[in-house]
């Protein structure tokens, strides 16, 4: 487990949302943050500047999304819904930048990969509000 | 004329956008990003949870925006329309909760209307995206 | 394996320092700024308004070192050095503040731990970097 | 005065330090967020790759130190001094790179001036920490 799983878990606020789904969420935003970083290092090392400014966007809003989450003494279904919105948006578009190089760099694989996972487990969550 | 607004305007890549309307936009949001973060320190000091928490969400989202405001090498139009849609929720959400105490708080007062310029912000370049 | 681990084992720029101790602390640091960011929510809930606010502060240097450790196309060493001794000692600052608190919440106390692991963490960086 | 001045001055808690340099700084790293998101973008479409990734770094610090200045209820003057330190050193580093490119790029001519008033801000705010 890791220590943000702890730390959910320990809060002293619930969400109304299943507290699984939540943390697994939270720990995909947070890899997609540090793998689209990493990504766009990678891209902007290869002269790709379309894919790494699309992974710096990605970056940004997959951290800002998990920080939101993480907040649950701030809580507010509209925000939170329309937050998860724009990241399973930018998540799809930083997935199909980084398949288009998936073949040449293993690290667009990777991320594209990793972007797909985070925009279902985002479709998810807002599914779960909405319920 | 801010820093920002000169880079803006020396980039090679052109968004296709009203550039004084971004530069605004962009510029309030910079400025959102440290109003609210100067808010939420004040209401923790004050103890207000809430409003805390919600200002912290406003400043990440308000950066975040900003930031992908500013990238015109990854500009994509779904992209910026659906983050700036969840930039002015978060903003409206944010100006709701200060209000309510801008009697008793300065700062609170000062924020809630750098909230709602800054959601009113974000709703005129969406407008401006459709257009 | 994380997807930031195969990032940055599949860049196209090395770093000169020992990957797999990079890694752990890219690792370890993003960890950190996720378990901080939701210390700070518990700590704002439970009106504990200092210990919020250093939580909050070593989120953010945590998370802007492991993406400038990330960033091995701008590498610096000076940079680096200066970027991890301030993250070195925001880290102890916040460990300090959330052991007070450890017997009272679980959040502090996971808190105080994981500061404890990155302090110690950006110190062996530091070293290996000198050496 | 910006909103982030008025915040500053309206906030509960004071910082022992003078107020109008404290705020003068405040908005100059924000401002240095700004303009080097910007520019790394800018160097991104013109393939400077290393000048790219510095700007990224001297971005987050910037962010990161301004967030932690207008944090007046966590103030440490240990971690302000290391963080005022490493943002000084990453900004004589972002000038450096940027004023080699800064006849043949405006936006790099811009971002070398913002970042050398920066590491003077940064530097002139820890001697009045020290004094």
């Amino acid at each position: 487990m890791t220590s943000v799983a702890e730390l959910v878990r320990s809060s002293p606020t619930d969400l109304p949302v299943d507290e699984k789904l939540l943390i697994e969420t939270i720990e995909l935003l947070y890899d997609g943050a540090a793998t689209c970083t990493a990504c766009a290092d990678a891209c902007i090392a290869e002269n790709e500047p379309h894919c790494a400014a699309t992974c710096l966007n990605c970056a940004d809003i997959c951290f800002t999304t998990a920080r939101i989450l993480s907040r649950a003494t701030g809580f507010d279904a509209d925000t939170t819904r329309a937050v998860l919105t724009a990241c399973e948006q930018t998540c799809r578009t930083c997935a199909e930048h980084c398949e288009r190089h998936a073949e040449q760099y293993e690290h667009c694989r990777v991320c594209a990969e990793s972007c797909r996972r985070r925009a279902d487990a985002c479709h998810r969550l807002i599914d779960a509000l909405a319920a």
